[in-house]
């Protein structure tokens, strides 16, 4: 049954939930290709999260490897294929609980990097799972920085192999996943040295456990790197080297060989290696950080429906916490952020595919600009999308903080993606370099990549808008934010020609800016959103009330970025305090407008119960009931108090008779 | 050995580390008896908190039962009582890793709400753990809002008993700690019903489970509530009552009675036992909000002083990342904040013991000045600190993402902070009120408490500041406080009269302004905190460099603030846009000024390495080591791999033919 308190939310949508959904998919065809797998692995007992909660992490890794060999049999069953059009939706519905997906990046790896030879020889038996590959490129004591990686390989000619070493412990990898527990092969980076001279980072295929039995193999010191905030289900291991010998053949050699005499030869381009690095960026937003915002979305509105909190009205019964404007303004942003970068991501992928196009013809004309791209909007859409998380965690209360609420997963996982694949601050470093970059080009009357002419165009200096409903045109925001951005870009560019003509040196002078730079390239980042966003409001249809609904939650969007930084705006008069309260006014109507619409606005991300996995969350709404079962069965309560027999029956032994 | 890196952090501070030390324990007497304790508790393995990461909630929850059945005896040797000056310290020690901590607020509120009779009955039973108790206040469908509880107590004279029943599931007891698996009594709430008529909710002492076998008594349903994002140690439960009857005399009756024949006697005023419920917010600063922030620095401070990533300076070594300026943005403002919530609090402490002696007086004349004083800043301090707490996470990189950190526990932890003893929204909303009266009425020439005089002053509309040195003058920035605090409060309160005027009823219109008032709440208790911070340092001494240091931590807090929040400053014009320039500037400068100190300045928390229990915060800083060494104890490595004989072995079985 469902709980009346949320089916009345449903009763009068301004829109066709189905239509939404089936514009978020790109079809009605993908809606029903990914209601199809879903169902056919929900349905599949092997792959429940049910007891997911309650595991510990030997378990959880044990139930990874478990569903990803059962996963083998399931895509041969369905006729499913790795490159086919339901690979994406497989992944999704597992919600990444599986191992070997390190191993994927192995075989990605040498197909990229390898020789034919080398492809031929690895990727039938890795495709086929019968060998376990992982990819081991950050060390202890080394990250981002490639060059500083201190892994060695010294080629021996006399033997045809290379010598991998750990030469200190800051040089162990760690991190690498399936390579705790699982891996027998890695593909390893390290540094090249032909007859004493360092060639730099290459990538070596390494043995570490026998086939046989598992052992690690000679040299190889081999392990889990314990538990972590999140990821229990994978074997993030650690790996030492000492005089590791691997056989000439296994440097991977598709851009440069070791001849047998020691000639080092360099072959080719890499230039379309490093964009598919880029991609990758971009390629994890919409399972690793949009989904985790729309099921932190979708759980704590549903909740925020049910749940009853204190008198709004006298004499009325309490009220959906949903109807208290505070709950509204922690929530209602988080919603219309989610479609936000629901359509820039829509937007980035369009772009890489174009992009992918022209690189095949050889023209790399694009790289630095899809590199600014795909480095900034993954740490702004991580950024963003965490915090909200965390902010729909926070709105739930003491239930947001059980782990049954579904919550607390959500938010330990979408941390890392802040982390991994570059760290945020680092990415928007790099974006800022290429806006300061063709900043000055622009500013010199040299031509620059499109996403950035908005830099060399003049502006008004300040916001035409004149009452409160001006600040629901998007002309009017969109150009506010173009303006910030450019005001941030070209003062932080300043600010750098400054230190440099005053004598500071370069790198300096750009340490000197970088909390600056960072804003800069947030804001530029932001206005592309905020732009993609009204440009595709425009172009939806305009029937089933879809239009409508996605420009307020566009409108919502650019004036809660405007309302929580408004000190950007305000700073050189371009918005005054007088239109600042419009814009707050304007924004606070928005939030009881979509108010109305925000439980049919997250039934269209169409979660099943099963993919939230959450109490508080189901379609249903019976929040309570479902807590209560599910604490059930939770090992504090299945399994025998440990501290009864020797701690606490001595204690109350003898109070009987005293009381 | 002592990493050479963190060595040379230490060499030349500005000023005598242990002098502060001195400083933030209230005296030289006080830092030796911390220590003594520490010492004490430290070395009894029984109180080890080494494997705490690894541990399922069934071992932690064992492990803090035996810590507080040891702590007993510990006490007993060593001569500590529960109100002697050593406890605070002792609890410090434990890092709240303890059982039995809602057993103490058991014993708490029948010393203050139970009459004579009941006091002499309960608490040497309970004092000598010879009962456990708990405290059933939540439920289900029930936190801050006491009215709504729906547990029902109904009188009835013919057995002279009460009958307690949860009447719906929404109205079940739900996270009381130590009730899920070791109470056996507990301290319900429940609204008395007499004759039919309902008198609101009333505390009642009921037995849940057997002395003798520790099996649940009739009527009763409890258990455990499940995992949660921390306290796996704690036991919080959940209790169903049907028809359990309890004598009379169980009603807690210092405040009102039910005599024999259900006549309802209500004596005495309960207006002291509201100060000390409001008394609690405060308290829990110190060591559930201000360690974990400080112990976060610590670790992320030490940290950041050994790792090194990428060039700053092209041919030197790789840089310690303290020494870029986004590390220090993201770590510096979080130390500033502990020192300036520090100081607060020994603000807080000293208002509410100067309030206690005059309510002891029967003067309660300040109860509604305190109560905004412990909402405001429980919910400022509490936000803060866990914003803080994550920043330190994040600014570690993959490292702080491991348990073995110490910062995702910590993490975790201080999160609860924000939502138990009063949801932080909630908190403000009430502090919000206050100020909203305070301003109505200073606006009509009456008088109000001291710490609101400010809103009726006349202010300047300019600041004044001239340059950037100018905003290290605490005149200057603490003047811009206030007049953003003034401003958020009248322009609301100017909001909510408009509303009203216009015909917006009284309560909806407040709903409409909420998100403002909370806005307002912020910048009051922000304001003055860089007061009371400006006004420490002003007093501290001079020599040993001390004031000198706090006099730039303090410029810092302030100017982050200012530069955080710019739009707040900016709004009216108070603060140019020129003027926040110099307020950047003047920021960063900073940075770079304390930067020098940064390692001195988390040594003076003075944390000893196994209460940080962090592999990348110990005074040697020795990191890379020490995460190796405790990986390999996790149960990942000291297990049998669990998916070898099943899962992996068949997959690899004929591979080794093929390579």
């Amino acid at each position: 049954s469902v709980n009346p308190d949320i089916a009345s939310e449903r009763q009068t949508p301004s829109f066709s939930v189905e239509k939404l959904t089936a514009r978020l998919d790109g079809g009605v065809e993908q809606t029903r290709m990914r209601r199809a797998v879903v169902e056919a692995i929900e349905s599949d007992p092997e792959f429940s999260r049910e007891s997911q909660y309650f595991q510990s992490q030997n378990e959880r890794y044990e139930a990874a490897v478990r569903k990803a060999v059962h996963l083998q049999k399931k895509m041969h069953e369905m006729g499913w294929t790795e490159n086919g059009p339901e690979y994406k939706y497989i992944y999704r519905a597992l919600s990444g609980d599986v191992a070997f997906l390190l191993h994927r990046i192995f075989v990605r790896s040498i197909s990229m990097l390898g020789s034919d030879e080398q492809i031929a020889k690895w990727i039938p038996l890795a495709s086929q799972y019968q060998l376990i590959g992982s990819y081991a490129q950050t060390e202890l004591g080394h990250g981002t920085y490639l060059q500083g990686l201190e892994t060695t390989a010294v080629f021996d000619s006399s033997t045809q192999e290379f010598i991998l070493n750990t030469p200190k412990i800051s040089a162990m990898k760690w991190w690498p996943g399936d390579m705790g527990r699982s891996a027998t092969h890695t593909v390893a980076f390290a540094q090249l040295y032909i007859h004493g001279k360092c060639y730099g980072i290459h990538p070596f295929i390494v043995q570490i456990r026998s086939l046989q039995d598992h052992s690690l193999c000679p040299g190889i010191t081999a392990g889990d790197i314990g538990p972590k905030m999140n990821f229990e289900h994978a074997d993030n291991g650690y790996l030492m080297l000492q005089n590791v010998r691997i056989p000439r053949e296994n440097m991977l050699s598709k851009f440069c060989e070791v001849q047998p005499d020691g000639t080092y030869v360099r072959r080719g381009s890499q230039k379309i290696n490093y964009f598919t690095m880029t991609t990758v960026r971009i390629s994890l937003l919409s399972d690793e950080v949009l989904a985790p915002l729309m099921k932190a979305c979708t759980i704590a509105i549903r909740y925020s429906v049910v749940r009853r909190q204190s008198k709004l009205k006298p004499g009325e019964q309490e009220a959906k916490i949903l109807d208290y404007q505070t709950q509204q303004e922690k929530l209602l942003p988080q919603l219309a952020a989610a479609y936000a970068f629901h359509f820039i991501n829509d937007y980035l992928q369009e772009l890489f595919n174009r992009a992918y196009r022209e690189i095949q013809r050889k023209n790399f004309d694009t790289l630095p600009e899809l590199h600014a791209f795909s480095s900034g909007f993954k740490a702004l859409v991580t950024q963003h999308c965490t915090s909200g998380v965390e902010i729909c965690l926070r709105a739930c209360g003491g239930h947001g903080y059980s782990l049954l609420s579904g919550l607390p997963s959500l938010y330990t996982k979408i941390l890392a993606s802040c982390i991994y694949e570059g760290e945020n601050t680092i990415l928007l470093l790099q974006t800022a370099r290429f806006l300061i970059k063709c900043f000055m080009a622009a500013s010199a009357g040299q031509p620059v990549p499109p996403s950035v002419t908005y830099l060399a165009a003049v502006k008004p200096s300040k916001c035409p808008a004149k009452n409160k409903l001006d600040f629901l045109s998007p002309d009017i925001y969109t150009e506010a934010y173009q303006h910030s951005a450019v005001r941030l870009i070209s003062s932080t560019a300043a600010k750098l020609q400054d230190l440099v003509q005053s004598g500071v040196k370069k790198y300096d002078a750009w340490n000197r800016c970088t909390v600056q730079l960072v804003q800069a390239a947030k804001a530029h980042c932001h206005y592309i959103t905020v732009k993609n966003f009204a440009e595709t409001v425009e172009r939806l249809e305009t029937k089933a009330g879809i239009q409508k609904i996605m420009k307020h939650l566009c409108d919502l969007f650019a004036l809660h970025g405007i309302f929580s930084n408004a000190g950007v705006f305000l700073h050189d008069g371009y918005i005054s305090g007088a239109q600042m309260d419009m814009v707050t006014a304007s924004y606070l109507d928005l939030l009881a407008v979509i108010r109305k619409d925000a439980v049919p606005l997250v039934d269209a991300f169409d979660f099943t119960d099963k993919s939230l996995n959450s109490a508080l969350g189901s379609y249903d709404g019976q929040v309570y009931q479902r807590l209560y079962e599910w604490a059930q069965k939770s090992p504090t309560n299945t399994q025998m108090n440990p501290a009864y027999e020797r701690y606490l029956k001595p204690l109350l032994h003898n109070t009987l008779s005293k009381l």
